[in-house]
């Protein structure tokens, strides 16, 4: 059942989802708001964009045009409403589309900005999932992995231009080997951590293409209370 | 001047230092603390151990033997009357060598740990700094860099031997190069921060070799409180 909810924190920003599908997860509302943003940023690419909520976010921090590119067809159609009731066709376009077919045709160079929220989950002999779930492109890398993102990236994005991805800090030394081997070059990076006294769950990285070497380690995000609300810092993240 | 001092947290443990020369850190106190360790630990390895506070430290943690390997005849020395005065001879050798040279003596896949609090700054041209100090040898990449370290411990550990490093944050996409192009595979990380809302200054790091990729964020540790004092965390680390 399709439903009209309103993003976690803006509540002028509607956004559709399928009640059989997957909800907006607090990755999402995490990554557009760690991302650098200038009023120089024109042109802005979100890879793999579900229904959208990384486009709607970025629109309230930019007025630049934002591409988002989601390859499940009913996905695409909830993404494509969500920008409509938000009246914001004009700036942010939806595609559907396979990212690493549609990267040929999309200008090289070009993006100031590329996010993408990827599917986590390597695939393997042992993976055990149902290829025809929708939670299954969004969470294993069936469809994409972090080898083409940042190929990709290395591609399409202009010089000293931006790579903005949330992941999981399992997975940070595939990503830094990754991102290096493309010219990607880690620059900020932020943990997040389920509470207090717990391992990260949750890394934000940003990268910039053949930025010169040296990060910062942002202060630590804690994402709950030990009575499971939300702490006041994510709270203010978000408003 | 010589003086005795105790290891900050550990009233037992007598260290002797120079006041002409430098103090020990609290990166040396977080390191042993870090790193994990089991009744199964025979050879331990600590490069460029100054006047051997992390050799210390350890010995009040594992049976195992220490190597302390010190280039400065003169720290040398400080770490000698060190491991004398608290009656660690049997426990504890150091040696007054350059381990650049010293690791082609020492047996390979032997140590189950190597420790190493080294250098921090890269050496370049418009470094700018006394070649004689003894700090210059401490803190700048002179005497030995990342990837010497990276590879002595590629040659020293047994498989599945850990390494384990204090570095800082900025360097940390040259750790995780130099490490995994020698084998070791990063495992484990915690950040330390100066205080709340600032960025981490400080990292721990710990690799196995040829490990399985897969890698922990623990949690964080704040260094000091709002008025300049150790925070009940790190006390308690260093009890």
């Amino acid at each position: 059942m399709e439903v009209k909810n309103y993003l976690y924190g803006y509540d002028k920003l509607g956004i559709i989802q399928d009640t059989k599908m997957f909800a907006v997860s607090i990755d999402s509302l995490l990554l557009p708001n760690f991302i650098t943003i200038n009023k120089n940023i024109k042109k802005i690419l979100d890879i793999g964009c579900g229904n959208a909520p990384i486009p709607l976010i970025l629109s309230t921090k930019t007025k630049a045009k934002i591409i988002g590119v989601e390859i499940q067809e009913k996905v695409y159609e909830l993404a494509c409403k969500s920008v409509k009731i938000n009246n914001l066709e004009d700036r942010i376009k939806i595609i559907n589309a396979d990212i690493n077919i549609i990267s040929k045709e999309l200008e090289t160079d070009s993006f100031d900005i590329i996010t993408c929220n990827p599917p986590f989950f390597k695939v393997n002999k042992e993976s055990n999932f149902n290829s025809s779930d929708y939670k299954t492109f969004a969470r294993h890398e069936v469809a994409l992995n972090l080898e083409q993102i940042c190929k990709i990236a290395k591609k399409l994005l202009k010089n000293n231009g931006i790579i903005g991805l949330v992941h999981r800090p399992e997975r940070l030394i595939d990503i830094i080997d990754y991102m290096r081997k493309n010219n990607l070059e880690p620059k900020k990076i932020q943990f997040i951590y389920p509470k207090k006294g717990k391992e990260s769950n949750i890394l934000l990285i940003e990268g910039r293409k053949n930025g010169k070497p040296g990060i910062k380690i942002l202060d630590p995000i804690y994402l709950n209370m030990d009575d499971g609300k939300y702490t006041e810092q994510v709270l203010n993240l978000l408003k």
